[in-house]
């Protein structure tokens, strides 16, 4: 039940990236789970991964892929997430990269794996090995929507964003799809999310870009604060378009970058495991950006603020409680306004005057909630995005396994 | 449906320490919700209250008066925090005090207040104080069970321990009362909980004593990481035994101290909003205390860990997952040994040679759980009390203000 829009967009190709899906049957027989992406020679990648210390196979692979070679293809599967497999998960995330490379006529550094799904289980890498050659001849540029539905998990919809630039007299495209509704709360960036352009970008520069545009996106979500063992981001920047990305536009194409980023990001939460509400916890007033990202946190994680969103309770005392516990030295409760949407609850210490559960209601009855809090103290401001939290999500993920 | 022994045990009455009992209707018209507490002249008193900054009225105003006076008399209403009230909040509380002082023929400053319940409503102090002399006059030893009665919310049974010891050959009684069963992570001490003894104590050190017992008990229990701003533990020695602790006797008070409050803290944990298990999550092998500490709570607070224990799901991989996200710099997972129960399920990086599914399934079936975690890189271990996240959790967080 995601919240908002859920039309996956039409999306703009990128010229000389192209995607290609397969079945091999890795949880489910006949689901589309297998993915490549292919790009030519000369384009440059950067890519986040997981900070998590139990970081899974295919993400050790990459790490070290990437710090060795170019790379020319990306390779997904879903249904098995290939972590807390030891060394037989590093041998499988391996051999696949093998069997890509024979395939694609490269080296097996130049290909980078990923998996997502449920940890712990040992790969079916020769489903995976069986269903490769599928899955690179279907590669093309227009593959982008069967690319975004072939890496979901417990995904309600395929997520994806896509924006032109003009830069320097030409057009450039960027698009991004990106999964993930359980065990997200990114620490470099989301579950899986790609995100390919033709603007031309040196690989150092287009690193940096990538940071920041994370750093303004899927690093201010959290459904559950569960940091994944297989979060990982790559952006491939192809140069097909003929622009080169210099001092002078690159303010614009990393303007791009970051709302095209924010946007996939916020697809994540409105597509959160068994979300109703699509909650924006805003954080003014702060000595540093810091502490307000500490407030943000404590009161998007809290259980009993989540519940109280998922039945449409102005339960504001829950917003306090968790605002006073997130540690902040010398906070004065005095100081501290918080807004629902535009409407004033709670100033010093207690219950706005003005305030009625009338109109605390009529917020909380939203698809679209703002928290605001404004800390009274600062000129720092941060903001995050969560979900609630629903009877969907305890089943979601009880029965996960089965 | 909480989970183990569910008897309220027979409590040995504490001489010089009285608990009587009223219907106020705070919140529901009828129940029992108002309960005094009285103690003669010459009793100590220690008490650890909530460090979240948005402690409620009768915090405040329970600090400022212990810190001026000598405690007479304890007064607790349930149905209403209190709290996020601003300053008529301190004024209903003050309210309070004044008129069990009138009642009890002492000074205001040696009334302490405790309110729990839902958080920013007006307190409907008429009702308490119309109902303060019943309270007052009902106060007798054995009204141990009824004040459990009285002081609970969304708990499903009253919680107390009892214990006594031979000192200095004579007989010393403990008896204590705890409630609470959501926003519980104590930081200090557990949303309400009372304790007495006849043994006599210096004030000074009843504090430090009260202190080591809190940090070894309710300071480790955590049912949905959310610090109340209600929380108070009160611990009251009477000296009617004829016992004074000295050097000699102090350990073996602080023992049976320290027993008595691990069980009202478990108590606590095994009737948590929701629960179907006790979880006992136990970090071995740690460099340093902090850092046990942090994975230990990780891994009890993740709503991934929570839902798979609802579900009886030996889902390992995301007690991996948790272990990883910890934030413990350089951690070796090839050195991490984790164990259910005592079944081995998870070793350099991955699922352990000798496990089965069915052992660990086995584990996961039982009522209570042991999640045992070895980090490997040194001798500091930390110990951590939880519940699992259920349906019912949800559905009492959705409609607890319907």
């Amino acid at each position: 039940m995601p919240v908002g829009d859920t039309t996956f967009p039409p999306m703009h190709p990128v010229r000389g990236f192209r995607l290609g899906t397969a079945s091999a049957g890795i949880k489910t027989p006949g689901r589309k789970d297998l993915v490549v992406m292919a790009f030519d020679e000369g384009a440059t990648v950067a890519a986040c991964f997981t900070r998590n210390a139990f970081c899974a196979a295919p993400v050790q692979l990459a790490k070290a892929h990437l710090a060795s070679a170019r790379p020319r293809f990306l390779v997904t599967n879903t249904g098995n997430a290939n972590a807390g497999t030891g060394q037989a998960g590093l041998d499988n995330a391996l051999s696949v990269c093998r069997r890509l490379a024979e395939l694609g006529q490269c080296r097996p550094e130049e290909v980078l794996p990923y998996s997502t799904g449920v940890i712990g289980e040992p790969l079916p890498v020769d489903r995976i090995l069986d269903a490769l050659p599928a899955a690179l001849n279907a590669c093309r540029e227009d593959g982008w929507a069967e690319a975004a539905q072939g890496i979901l998990t417990t995904d309600t919809r395929p997520k994806g964003a896509t924006v032109q630039v003009t830069l320097a007299g030409k057009i450039v495209n960027i698009s991004g799809i990106a999964k993930g509704a359980g065990m997200i709360k990114p620490d470099m960036a989301t579950m899986l999310a790609y995100v390919a352009t033709d603007a031309g970008i040196d690989g150092t520069q287009l690193q940096q870009m990538l940071q920041l545009a994370v750093e303004r996106s899927f690093n201010r979500i959290t459904v559950d604060s569960d940091t994944s063992t297989n979060d990982a981001l790559t952006l491939v920047a192809t140069g097909h378009s003929g622009v080169v990305i210099d001092d002078e536009t690159r303010p614009y194409f990393q303007a791009a970058l970051d709302s095209l980023c924010i946007e996939l990001a916020q697809g994540v939460i409105r597509d959160a495991e068994g979300a109703t509400k699509f909650v924006t916890v805003q954080v003014g007033g702060g000595s540093d950006a810091a502490e307000c990202l500490r407030v943000a946190y404590t009161v998007a994680e809290s259980p009993l603020v989540k519940t109280a969103l998922y039945a449409a309770d102005p339960n504001w005392g829950r917003i306090l409680a968790a605002i006073g516990r997130a540690g902040i030295a010398d906070l004065d409760v005095n100081d501290v306004r918080v807004r629902l949407g535009d409407v004033l609850i709670a100033e010093r210490g207690g219950r706005a005057a003005s305030y009625t559960e009338e109109a605390g209601q009529g917020v909380m009855d939203r698809e679209e909630i703002l928290i605001d809090i404004d800390l009274g103290r600062g000129d720092a401001s941060e903001t995050v995005w969560t979900s609630d939290f629903s009877h969907e999500y305890v089943t979601i993920n009880a029965e996960y396994r089965t």
